[in-house]
């Protein structure tokens, strides 16, 4: 039985047409204070007047009633099965920090803590430390722990407490259970293999925490270290070769940034703000096809349970429009990874709602882009992972299958 | 896992009931010049009575952005999964102009050609010579070609340049690359395996080749040929078998009889104008319960981007349909095999409007059938493959799964 993505990589050709993935991440909601979702009390008119001429559904990201991570809700509107391919969360920090994780590499995520000499944990984060402080914690670390039993290590610095470790040699496995006790006060839970294969890279794991101790002996409250989300690069097909397109991600945070390295993606930097991420398409607009813009605080806004915050980012967005439609892209789809309600202030299952914009479009009687107008939209309900085909055949990208 | 097939195949009943499937080809459409789709702007008296009373809805005939060739959409509306069955346009052909294709046996189009004697091809289609030519040329060949290195070979003629070729004997594949420069103009690109299996047939097909030249050497324009498509009968079960029904093809052109001859229909010679086919029905009626009515038309003059034409089509049904009706079939289907919109000239990917009508439809909101009206009808949306099931339901000649 052949595969949607195979099919699509067999019919796909490269017209030159333009096509944008304008995606607001957690932008699907629930009613709040005054009945209304956050799109419904925001006010849009350039979304609006989109989607009169628009496609309107809702997109399932994994499946009914599956909750999605920003991982698999992404690698569905990037044309992947999440249920098919899974990408550990240490592989995309890992990424989005600039590391290069090669074939067979196994990275981690790293927390600074601070233990005391037998081990206890007494605080996770380390006080959440700045960035500035971390950066230079892992200066030293690159310089002191070289090498592990034959395992080279690499560091890259993250955020506050965070940085990435990246081990390379023969033998190592992803099968390894974090080595994180979980809460602040709790004695060191070491690294375990959850198979026999990751016996030697949870070896090597608790080899290196341990390191990590000797050398930041002296420092507080950032004395130590722990591992977690043991991951390798997964063997995924690249967008750029599937679909014949030269796609950009234009985005501000590292998650996403490695997510679409690990897909094929240009990535380039965008800037940090709503405007320098719409101006930058500008920019980028004759060297590429395919342009993934991010839109991460939504969510962010959504998670903190900030109803009215959430909306306005909605209204931003929506100001933002023009800029956007202004460089003519042959397809605008616009949607979330996953809904993030803010009365849940969390992700949540329910549907994500999608607007398709391009010259082929079947209407439908969507008169603004909201859950309820989404219902009786031309697009109905479908697999999010069936939306990138959609836009492709929309771009007349696609040739015909079979005689 | 059960396959959708297998499970129908177990339930399904002969309970004499009788069944029709309109095939509109390419029905579904776009708004044309005044915002109104080819069914929106046919006046379908006939159809709009019989849609409020329907179940109407979408049928995706591949996936979700795939746009269907004929021979794909066919297999999805028999309730073949087209991912799962390929059917080369070779074996089409074949069995549209009634040639035998046996187990083992590779078949080929032809084209016959202008070619110069170092076998540089002048013209593909040798002027388009007159189907009568064609067939004199074929009975000249098939008297001196009967055999090439032990391999049987069968000529059939085709309509203008096209003929068919049957090759039979042991070790054949299907596995070989068109012999076919593409080209006006080019030297001639003889026939290549695409796997080890293929390197048999492609020699005999290059060895076909010459001979038909050295046959044809007196002749003009037609003095040589083109082998393309190569392909062998596919292994498909038989609708007749599957589903205990006793289906006829009422039909006109060679492809969608081939098709129907391969999933194991009766095909008649039904005549050649639309009014004919609506009346073969009557003649057939006692002797089958399925029927599959395929009016070409609309699918025509939507890839001539004659939008008015394609209107005029859909009326014309429109007006044939009571003597349909006055047959009192217990379940009647109207659908097409894929949208082809005026306004693209061409299949799209479009899902397909259709309508069921039987004595245990739920109602929708449809006023009439198209595609604005299907958005509301209780159909919703479904795969193409499934609508066969469907029909057999309404037909009650589907027991009950399971106790």
């Amino acid at each position: 039985m052949m595969k949607r993505m195979d099919m699509l990589g067999r019919l796909a050709t490269d017209n030159g047409k333009k096509m944008v993935l304008l995606v607001l991440d957690g932008v699907g909601g629930l009613p709040g204070p005054e009945g209304k979702t956050e799109l419904e009390a925001a006010v849009t008119p350039n979304f609006d007047a989109l989607a009169t001429k628009s496609e309107l559904g809702f997109l399932d990201m994994v499946d009914v009633g599956i909750t999605p991570g920003s991982g698999p809700g992404h690698l569905s509107l990037f044309g992947y099965d999440p249920m098919e391919y899974a990408i550990g969360r240490g592989i995309l920090e890992a990424m989005g920090v600039g590391a290069h994780v090669g074939p067979g590499d196994v990275c981690a995520r790293g927390n600074f803590c601070t233990v005391t000499e037998d081990f206890t944990v007494v605080d996770r984060r380390a006080g959440r430390i700045a960035t500035e402080k971390s950066a230079l914690l892992v200066q030293t670390l690159s310089e002191a722990i070289k090498d592990i039993d034959g395992v080279q290590v690499r560091f890259s610095p993250g955020k506050e407490h965070r940085f990435v470790a990246v081990f390379s040699g023969d033998g190592l496995s992803e099968d390894v259970a974090d080595a994180d006790p979980q809460q602040d006060g709790r004695v060191m839970r070491w690294a375990t293999p959850t198979s026999p294969k990751g016996k030697k890279m949870a070896e090597v794991a608790n080899a290196f925490i341990r390191q990590v101790a000797e050398v930041l002996k002296g420092e507080s409250p950032a004395n130590g270290c722990l591992l977690r989300g043991f991951s390798s690069a997964p063997d995924i097909p690249h967008m750029s070769d599937l679909y014949k397109i030269k796609p950009v991600a234009v985005a501000t945070y590292p998650m996403y940034k490695g997510l679409s390295k690990l897909v094929g993606m240009e990535v380039v930097e965008a800037g940090e703000t709503l405007e320098q991420l719409f101006e930058s398409l500008k920019r980028l607009w004759a060297q590429h096809d395919f342009f993934y813009l991010h839109v991460k605080y939504t969510d962010s806004r959504g998670e903190d349970g900030d109803f009215a915050e959430k909306t306005r980012v909605i209204e931003v967005v929506d100001g933002l429009l023009p800029r956007l439609l202004d460089l003519a892209p042959d397809v605008l789809a616009v949607t979330g990874d996953h809904s993030t309600p803010s009365v849940m202030s969390g992700h949540s299952w329910h549907p994500v709602p999608y607007l398709l914009a391009s010259p082929f479009v079947r209407y439908g009687d969507s008169k603004r882009f909201t859950e309820r107008e989404c219902r009786v939209g031309a697009g109905y309900r479908m697999a999010g992972s069936k939306l990138i085909g959609l836009m492709l055949a929309h771009a007349r990208r696609l040739e015909k299958f079979g005689a």
